[in-house]
């Protein structure tokens, strides 16, 4: 199927040159990296930018009432596209790739495509999601989360940000509260190219991620009450210790990621303490416990363990242990069929690939719920993301491309 | 030798009653607490008034350069003083018993002393030191280690609070910048009372601690620099997270604490994650380490192990740690026939007691360099102290105070 446009390739030097170009907008001073929380100023003057390039292409743009934008390249009938997009929204320290290079990819793509002349059977399209990073806004992911029908639009335009702003005003403002219906048209496909945001690919060598689906993630916050007391003039036998009760469950939490192994994380990534004085056992203590698998049964029976071992230690110390769920998400299981249509064309070009979960959340989750979805991932220098010294290397970045525009193609020529 | 004045006893309704109208002096209101930092207003208005209260007893005042105050009530010879005392300075959430009842039970031993018109071979003195809890001006027991000549008095008058205030302009301010020299008089022998500001008597349902030292002291501040990461995105096997190395240092030092039992205490009272987020593996946490023994050998002993755990653990965990000494002390004994006159004497009185360590720092341990010394402890309620809800019943403050009564006759009579 590949083989009908063999010869076809995306130009490396204007995808960079556009990566480089919205990377300006927000730039953080002094860095490479930079800011455009989502429905600010500079989220606006990015969308303009990617419009104008959709625009000189003579795409079909709708924008609907969460402020998604879906640009549409004809096919010869009147059929579902094959859809791809990602993000411009990044989180306040953020670098130019997490999300933007998944969109720009894409209109790359098309861009290709229509360049080349090449009529498909069914309309190519990209797509920017709003809100992605979740870093103005909860929930992550809203835009493709209302897309998909996972929220209603209504709700989703009343969500506050920390300062009271609301999503709904401010799409307005901005000019980006569109007029398409929501949910969104079903695509035909969705396959998604981004970062991989973590060490994996770089550390095994890897140039092309297939990724397989997303790791359910579970996050609990744990709140450990003891008796605070003079570390100098207490004995060990009498303390009723949450800093111990907490660092028991930090290690637990490490032994038993490792235990079950695989795809299985756990990490405490806040800790605090109070008073948190030297000479003084403290009084109360709160941390965070992130556990993660790409199989729900596998991370039930974490998340069992680990509630008896906090409740076994808290009891053993004497400490009172307060919980509360901050998120929980069933892992995601991407289409086979686009897994192996990433795979298959990313070994027609040459490159090593490798199945692979995905650790964070990304917008082909939700598309996941309504079409065959895949992602393609590519390395992430030292598994560096949210960080302005995120970084991906040119040559990964051509790959992601066109193993991109290869999988698109195939599935605008493949019925399910 | 007690039964020459078998009869004598404190008036425990003036010793409360003082201890109250000094308590009033510096009170946090809607609490039974009160602030009085060292050198500042409060703390003058304080020592005025205990001042009153020794002059009203016709007794010699001595304030030296360091604006310590010592009155003595004269004995029959010129010979040196059995000296009480503590400090009337708090924390800044203190309560109205630490230090306070030492200065004010010592003079109401005086005025019991005076009233009965009994003669001594010795003088009787009591004190108040400055600075003793060191929450406004670093170290601690300032006043009594420059009365010891543990520090030269043009050094300690140097010292600046963290707003630049310093020592020798804020005695001058409160007009306590005295002339009696330093080091001060060395006394025939020191006992101080003192509230245990720790569990174990009132748990044991002790009435009297005999003190036979101050425990040494070892605090080490640790921190971990790791590499922050993605809790979604990286492998276990390929983090370097200082969290879980300062996780496992806390149960470490809980573990070796009773492993050594006896006196050994060991503490992590303060821990900080850095950047503190659900999702992100720290990249540098810090942590304080506390550990107490009454014997030095084994203080060393434990120091050891704890060093080398701190190395292994983190070099297993890719971890690196930097090390700072916040302080070291050398445990302190006090005099055999100190001790045993307060033991003595409390059990003539009817009292159960126990000899313990002191967890805390006193101003005895300064003047344990000079002189034959010991302490009396009464029970905390709930083993609270350096809070405003520290307590002691009067019960207690009258045994304290009779068996402070009682050793302080006993020593007085006593040739060493």
């Amino acid at each position: 199927m590949t083989a009908d446009y063999g010869s076809l390739a995306i130009d490396t030097d204007r995808l960079l040159r556009h990566l480089a170009e919205l990377g300006d907008i927000g730039a953080i001073p002094g860095t490479t990296g930079c800011a455009r929380l989502a429905l600010t100023d500079e989220d606006k003057a990015g969308r303009d930018l990617v419009l104008t390039w959709m625009r000189d292409l003579g795409l079909d743009i709708r924008i609907d009432g969460i402020g998604n934008v879906v640009a549409t390249m004809p096919g010869e009938g009147d059929l579902a596209p094959v859809m791809t997009g990602s993000h411009i929204d990044t989180v306040a320290t953020g670098g130019k790739y997490d999300g933007n290079l998944g969109v720009l990819a894409g209109l790359e793509v098309i861009e290709t495509v229509i360049r080349a002349g090449v009529e498909l059977p069914r309309p190519l399209a990209v797509a920017f999601f709003t809100d992605e990073e979740g870093a103005r806004f909860a929930p992550d992911m809203l835009g493709s989360l209302v897309y998909a029908g996972g929220m209603a639009l209504e709700g989703a335009l009343g969500i506050e940000d920390s300062d009271g702003a609301v999503v709904g005003d401010e799409l307005e403002r901005i000019g980006y509260r569109g007029t398409a219906p929501t949910p969104g048209p079903t695509p035909h496909a969705y396959v998604e190219l981004h970062i991989e945001q973590g060490p994996v690919l770089e550390d095994a060598g890897i140039g092309i991620g297939a990724v397989e689906g997303v790791q359910g993630i579970s996050w609990t916050e744990l709140t450990l009450r003891g008796q605070s007391c003079h570390a100098g003039t207490t004995p060990m036998r009498m303390r009723r210790d949450p800093g111990l009760v907490a660092a028991r469950i930090c290690a637990f939490v490490n032994d038993l990621a490792l235990e079950f192994g695989g795809a299985q994380v756990g990490t405490v990534g806040a800790m605090t303490f109070r008073p948190n004085l030297v000479n003084v056992v403290p009084s109360e203590v709160t941390m965070t416990v992130d556990l993660r698998n790409t199989d729900e049964v596998t991370l039930r029976a974490v998340e069992a363990r680990f509630a008896a071992y906090v409740s076994d230690v808290a009891e053993r110390e004497g400490v009172d242990v307060e919980r509360r769920i901050l998120a929980r998400f069933e892992p995601v299981d991407f289409d086979d069929r686009v897994i192996e249509s990433v795979e298959r064309n990313a070994r027609d070009l040459g490159y090593s690939t490798r199945r692979m979960p995905s650790g964070a959340g990304h917008d082909a989750q939700m598309l996941s719920r309504i079409c065959p979805t895949g992602m393609v991932f590519v390395p992430s220098v030292n598994g560096i993301s949210h960080n302005v010294t995120e970084y991906t290397e040119p040559s990964d970045i051509e790959a992601g491309a066109n193993v991109l525009l290869r999988t698109m193609l195939e599935l605008a020529t493949t019925e399910f």
